[in-house]
Formats: C-alpha cells, sequence, structure tokens
C-alpha cells in the first residue's frame, strides 16, 4: 500500500460518505470515527457521516484482491472471451426457442399444387363473366374433389367441378366460385356471380417459391418458422445450441439442501438458483451442486465438469483471496478474481480454463449477489452464446418511490417492484430501505421483487420523485 | 332457411360489402355482381363492391353448420369449462416457471444463526465505543471463525473474534467491526472506528423467521422462489402442473413430414406448429400427429388420447360439416362446432369429451387460421390450466402504416410486424395487403411477423395513420 492509496486514488476511497465500499456495503446507525479527531471541527455531520479520507487505513495486503475494476470491464472481458458452440441438427420441436444455423432453401413450392381458396365450384372464368342472379350462368357438375389425394380431374366450357377448400384445381379451371354465390347444385349448378380470372385460386409456389429462403440463418425458431420447416419437408434443422452450463457451489459452510444445517452451516441455494437462472436464460443447465473441499477431488471434479460443458459458473464467497477453490481454479489456467466496483457483489471472476479453455465464471457466495452477478454477467454471455442479438434486458426510467443511497463509484442494484403509472411511464418501489443494506442476505425480499433498480456508479442518491433505471426481470424475457 | 335468414337476421349477412363472410375470405379484383340487375342503377361502387342483400340465395342447408358465434362467446364458452389440474409436488428446479400450489411455512430461520455481514472482527460495542485512528480500541484476537461449521466461540471484555463474512458470531459479540476500520492484527487488534451495536450483524430470522410463509400459493416459481424454497430447506414443492396437452390433425390430405406429399396432399404441418406453440404457452405438449381415417381406429385414438391429456387439440378443416372426424369426436360426448365470427378461421370447435369430460377443442386445419386460433382460444386456455392470472397477452395501440380493410361483423386477426415509433408509440406494418386476403396459406409471411392486428367486428378500414390494436407475440410471453 502506497500513500497515494490513503490519500485516495484507489476508486471507491475518494469522497465516500459512510459507506464501507470495500464490501459495498452501507454503513447505517454507526457513530462516525469520532469527529473529534477530525482536524475541520464543525464539518457537517450528514445523514450517512463521513469517514475521514486517510484516517482509515487500509487493509492488510494479504486480503486485497486485484484492483478494482467496473462492472463494463468484466463483462467486456466475458462477452469477448466467451465461444460461441458449433451449430447442431435437431428435430424441428426441439429447436423451439433456438436460433436457425443455416439457410433453409425450399425444395418445394408452397402451396405444391393450384387449388381451391374456399368451398366452391371450380370453373372457366370466361363461362361465368357476367353472371348474376337474374341470369345465372349454368354449368355442368361433372365431379367433385375434397382435399387430399386424387386422380387428375379436368373441366372443359360449360363444366363446373365441385371443390372443397384446399383441393387441387381441376386442369381447365381458371377460377373457384364461392359455394355462396350459387344455388348449390349437384348435378348442374347456376352462378350468380362472375368472379375474374384468378379468383378463390391458390396459385402453386405463391407462399415460397422453390428454390427460395424460408427460415434465414439467425431467425428465432417459433411456432411460426416450425409451421413453415415442416410445411417445407423439413423435419430437422440446424441450430444455435443451448449452452451446456454446469453450476456448482463453493463454499466449507455448505450443506445440501435435504441435510438439516448444524451450527455455522448453511444450505446451498446457489446451485438451484443459478441452474434455474441458466435454465431460464436458455441454457441446458446442469446442477454439479456442492464442490468438495478436498483438492485432489476438487480439481478432479472441476476438470470433468470443464469436459462436458461449454461454461462454468461457481458461485462462491471468494472475498478474501486464496482459498482451496481459487488454488485448484489457478491450477486449470489463468482465473482472475477482481474487485468490481459494484454493490452488491464485489470480487468476482473469470478465466478460461482447462484444455478447450471452458469459459469459468465465478459469482459471489450470498444468493442475492449471485443472482445480481447472474443477471449482469451471465445471462447475457449465455445469450451470446445462444445467438441471440439482444443480449441485455431491455431497461426502462421510472420514479423512484422513496430515495435511494448509493455508494459513489459503485453500481448499486437493488430489488424492486415496479408497476406502470395510472399517467404513464413507470414508478419503481425499492424493497429494502433503498440503500442496499444487508440486500445480499434477504432472500425473502428477492422473491417479491419483479425488477432490478440500477443506481450508476456516479450517483450517489436519488430523491424520492427522481428518476431511476429499472430492468424489470421477466422470466424468459 | 326462412324469409328472415335471407333477409339478413343471420349475423354477418347484414350490411355486408362484398367481402364473403361465411368463408371470411374478402372478395379482391372481383367483378361486382352485374349492376345491371341492382334496381338502384348508379348505386356507387367502391373498391369492395356490395353483394345485393338478399339477391344471394343462402347455401345449402346440409352445408350450414351452427348460427354463428362470436369470438367472446367461444371463449367464455371454454374458458369456463376448462379444468384445473390438480396441483403435484415436484423437485424445485422442476417446478421452475409453474405457479406455487402450497402454502410454504418456513420452519427454519433465514439466516439460522447470529453472523458477521463482512470481513472483521467481531468485538462487544461498548469496547469499541469512541475508537478513533488516533485513540484506537485495542483488543485481544482470541480465535478465528470461518463460515462454516464451528463449535462454539464466545468472547469476553476487551476480546475480539476475527471473522469472515457469513460466520458465525461468537457469543458475547453484538458488532462486528469491518477489517478496514481496524490494523488488521492477529494477535492484537487496533479499532479505529466503533460502530454501534448490531452493525454488520445480521440476526438470526431477519430474513425469514420461522413459522412466516416463504412463498405463497399462486406465486410463480421462478430463479428467486426457488433460491427461498432451498434456503427453507424445501427440495420439493406443490405446483400447478404442466396441462398435457395431445396435438392432432385431422384431414385426408394430410402427409407427415418426413413423406414427399403427392398429388393433392400436404404436409401436416399443425401438429408440429401447435405442438411448439402449446409448449411454448407452458403446457406439456404430445405430438400425436395426423389421425387415422378408419373410424374405429380414429375412435381408440381419440379415446386413448383423451384418458391421457388434460386438454385436446384436434386441427382440421371441419367447414362442411359431417367428416369422419366429426362423427368419432361426437360419439364420444357433445361437441359444439359453430362458425364465428372471425377471420381467418370461420369454423372452431369446443367440447369435453369421455369418461373424464376432457376438453377438446378443434381448430382450423389451415396452418395460419390454426396458430391464430392457437393464440385467441388455446393459449388462454392453457394459461387458466397453469393457474396463471394473466391469460391474455397484453395488448398495445399502434398506427397503422397501411390502409387495413375487414369483413363487418367479423373480428379480423392480420399478421404485422408492429415496431417502436422514435416519437414513442407504435407503428404497425401488415404483412399481407392488410385485406386479410389469403391468409391462412400464407406461412412465409406469418413466419416474419412479430404481432397480430386485431380489427374489431365493428370496424371495416382502418384508414393509414389510424390507430389499431396489436398483440405481441413474444414467445413465452
Amino acid at each position: 500500500m502506497t500513500e497515494d492509496d490513503r490519500d485516495g486514488t484507489v476508486p471507491g476511497y475518494r469522497d465516500t460518505t459512510a459507506l464501507d465500499l470495500r464490501s459495498g456495503t452501507p454503513v447505517r446507525d454507526v457513530p462516525a470515527p469520532s469527529p473529534a479527531a477530525d482536524a475541520a471541527v464543525g464539518t457537517p455531520v450528514h445523514e450517512t457521516t463521513a469517514i475521514e479520507r486517510g484516517a482509515v487505513p487500509p487493509p492488510p495486503a494479504a486480503a486485497e484482491p486485484a484492483p478494482p475494476r467496473s462492472v463494463e470491464q468484466h463483462l467486456d472481458e466475458i462477452l469477448t472471451a466467451v465461444p460461441q458452440p458449433d451449430p447442431i441438427e435437431l428435430a424441428v420441436l426441439d429447436a423451439q426457442g433456438l436460433l436457425c444455423a443455416e439457410e433453409v432453401v425450399s425444395r418445394r413450392a408452397l402451396p405444391a399444387f393450384d387449388q381451391a381458396a374456399l368451398d366452391g365450384y371450380a370453373a372457366r372464368a370466361m363461362d361465368v363473366e357476367g353472371a348474376t342472379p337474374a341470369e345465372p350462368a349454368r354449368l355442368s357438375v361433372v365431379g367433385e374433389t375434397v382435399a387430399g389425394p386424387t386422380g387428375p380431374a379436368s373441366i372443359g366450357p360449360g363444366m363446373a367441378q365441385k371443390v372443397a377448400a384446399g383441393a387441387m384445381l381441376p386442369a381447365g379451371a381458371d377460377v373457384v366460385v364461392p359455394a355462396v354465390w350459387t344455388d348449390g347444385g349437384m348435378v348442374e349448378v347456376a352462378v350468380h356471380a362472375g368472379p375474374g380470372a384468378g379468383s378463390y385460386v391458390r396459385r402453386a409456389g405463391d407462399d415460397v417459391a422453390p428454390g427460395t429462403t424460408a427460415v434465414q440463418v439467425g431467425t428465432p425458431i417459433g411456432p411460426a418458422q416450425i409451421s413453415l420447416l415442416a410445411a417445407v419437408g423439413r423435419d430437422r434443422v440446424q441450430v444455435r445450441p443451448r449452452p451446456r452450463v454446469a453450476v456448482l457451489s463453493a463454499g466449507g459452510e455448505l450443506v445440501d439442501i435435504s441435510t438439516q444445517p448444524g451450527p455455522g452451516q448453511v444450505v446451498d441455494v446457489n446451485s438451484y438458483a443459478l441452474a434455474a437462472a441458466a435454465r431460464d436464460a436458455g441454457a441446458e443447465a446442469y446442477r454439479w451442486g456442492i464442490l468438495p473441499t478436498e483438492p485432489r477431488r476438487l480439481s478432479e471434479v472441476l476438470e470433468s465438469q470443464l469436459l462436458r460443458s461449454d461454461l462454468l459458473l461457481v458461485a462462491g464467497t471468494f472475498a478474501s483471496g486464496g482459498d482451496v477453490v481459487q488454488e485448484a481454479l489457478a491450477g486449470l489456467g489463468p482465473m482472475h478474481f477482481s474487485q468490481l466496483t459494484m454493490h452488491p457483489g464485489p470480487v468476482q471472476a473469470f478465466g478460461r480454463l482447462g484444455r478447450d479453455s471452458v469459459p469459468v465464471i465465478c459469482v459471489p457466495g450470498e444468493p442475492v449477489a449471485a443472482l445480481v452477478a447472474f443477471e449482469v454477467f451471465v445471462r447475457p454471455a449465455i445469450r451470446m452464446m445462444l445467438g441471440k442479438r439482444q443480449l441485455f434486458r431491455r431497461t426502462v426510467q421510472a420514479i423512484a418511490a422513496e430515495r435511494l443511497v448509493s455508494p459513489l463509484g459503485y453500481r448499486q442494484y437493488l430489488h424492486g417492484q415496479v408497476m406502470r403509472h395510472p399517467d404513464g411511464g413507470y414508478v419503481v418501489e425499492p424493497l429494502g430501505d433503498g440503500s442496499g443494506s444487508s440486500e445480499e442476505a434477504m432472500l425473502a425480499r428477492m422473491a417479491r421483487a419483479n425488477c432490478l433498480i440500477v443506481v450508476d456508479e456516479d450517483v450517489t442518491e436519488v430523491a424520492a420523485g427522481g428518476l431511476v433505471t429499472v430492468m424489470p426481470l421477466l422470466l424468459g424475457g
């Protein structure tokens, strides 16, 4: 630590209010560190009082992770490094929700043949021209065609063929007279109107001509695309696959969900919640569970998951640096643990490990911080692997229903409830006290949220009634 | 048919323009049925000309289905009759996306024990009160607690315990001094600030107290709820199950996707597209495929699917009434085929068949009409079975980029592309010519759409620049 650091060159130490920026937890109900020690007696004591700059010595060097980095820097590193898995071929129904990875050129015409657009009589337009109810055209009905396989049919002058919607147009016919404009005759039909040639006829290739592209590369495959793929005879299609994401929890305090935790133990929440979040984001998520603590076994698990996965997601509390998991990860490749200027969740990591340089993202161990980190870093990475163009959730500007405070230099994410304002626009209510205090531990509060409130690095306070950025957390959205 | 019918008492026959209301297909490029035959010579000929009321005789009675009914009537019948499957118990990860069907009361406190909120020193508030960098409080460090299982620890006056975030608070301690406010000493620690009692301590039960409800009935289960359920030790949870929807296609013209269609044959598109749509709506969809045409075998298939399903979805062209499928359905219970005043897709049906009165919805056979009917009738029914409160997609008002025409008395659904207007609001462009003509056959056009434009029954024209209702078709939305 240098003198400079103590003077505030470490971002987050400069001009702060009494918010503990290293852990990102704002201080509340804490007396100022002895105003008497402050040279400037009479310094106004704010609602959140000031830590005297330089008065607080830096923490021991051993506990200090890499220099702080911004949310953007960390996100950029991840998105730049995340690979795009090779396309795979899937049955059309399994392709649902994925992006088409090939130019699907139709070898067929759609429709495949000229056909009646509705129930009526196939006829020659010249035979019915000028027909009126008073002076109907009379045609002999030479047969009937329903939809379905059929032998060749044809009509000549003065003839009509009864046809159902979708039935092949007989040779010689160039119009279908809707049944309602006739007397419905079975042997002879009186036609009361003369639609022009081509009326109520669907021509072969009107929808898709052979040799044209039915579905383009990059198109999301939904029911309409499956409809079109089926119609052109494709039962399989090349798509961008769901990335296989293995989710692992690290921490000696963890026990599995089915175990009653003893003193000091907590249930492994993250492997469940992050697997659910990864699946919701479009991944094929595999919940591995709690990592072993024995170093050799730990490395084996990590290596084996690296072989099977497109992305590894590890949740753990890495704040104090250099634990057994960090060592095991470091043994598999370059893994960069960084203190991020975001709250909650300061220490996170990214690396590409193993023979195949599989991306590994470490998120904080506190469940709330883990899901916030998922939203900010992992969901965009999964969407990038899926080939999606829109990596990020849409954000809206909303009126803050309450005052929000945020540490300077840190981007703060608060859980909230956003609702439409009767006059238009949105209002958002933070679910905590608007300070992010104890946010990490509050699962029940998080479960009531429908959005994240994002308070930028350079904002320390949003007044009630002020505008704030809100990220609605729609499932699957 | 009575005189009354011909006078226009059948809804849809009254005051019509030259739109074929029985099939719902607007007439285009069709000459007026002989203006000379019209008593009022000089009647203005509109772009879509008028069929003289009463001049067109009704169609043969045999081909006439039940009296027309509105979209609302049909939807009401379906939603009133659709049952809500009994709750089932699933592993929490399988419960994702479903609605909680029980009041989950926590038997545990969250957190389970008083713990450090961040890395620091657990101490007695009275021992550090008034500490400053100039006059630090000096405490003997009696031990260290990391997160994890631990034996009992305690401190007395003048003592401190080094603690990691999440570690159990030793008995006797009532505050955690953040490490950054100390000299980080391992034997003796100098404390430079005196946070008040309770600071940086998470108390047992702060998040969830034992005996309180963690997740309520009706809550959608997403990653945050899974997190909370895991934390309170629930590895299984009662949920509203995904309804099992069997999807069947009817039509003698149909061949399976892997078969090259012969003359007059078309590929079964609907069982794929509707299964995908049902899955997207939240159902467990089972694509049965093309129904056999042999009556005995057909009934067997229907009966067996009724036994296995919560909802049957049958796509077919039932316009001309009384085919083999309609007879087979009628043999299993009351099935009401109705001509609906909507376009596309006039003839649709609903009934509750078999021993268990399983709901059966018949949608049109034309693939575009089938997916429109799915949106209008089936998706809300599936969402109701899932227990969702919001049955319908949100609609927005958008400016029509082009003129739209629609048959009077019919609700028209047109595929379109909706986009945000730079000045706010939305603009929608119909993908056809704005008339719905040939809409049913246009799969490629449908696949380019991102919304349905809804033109109400009493509207026959929307001018370019006019406002129209738009239903964005977001996948999973």
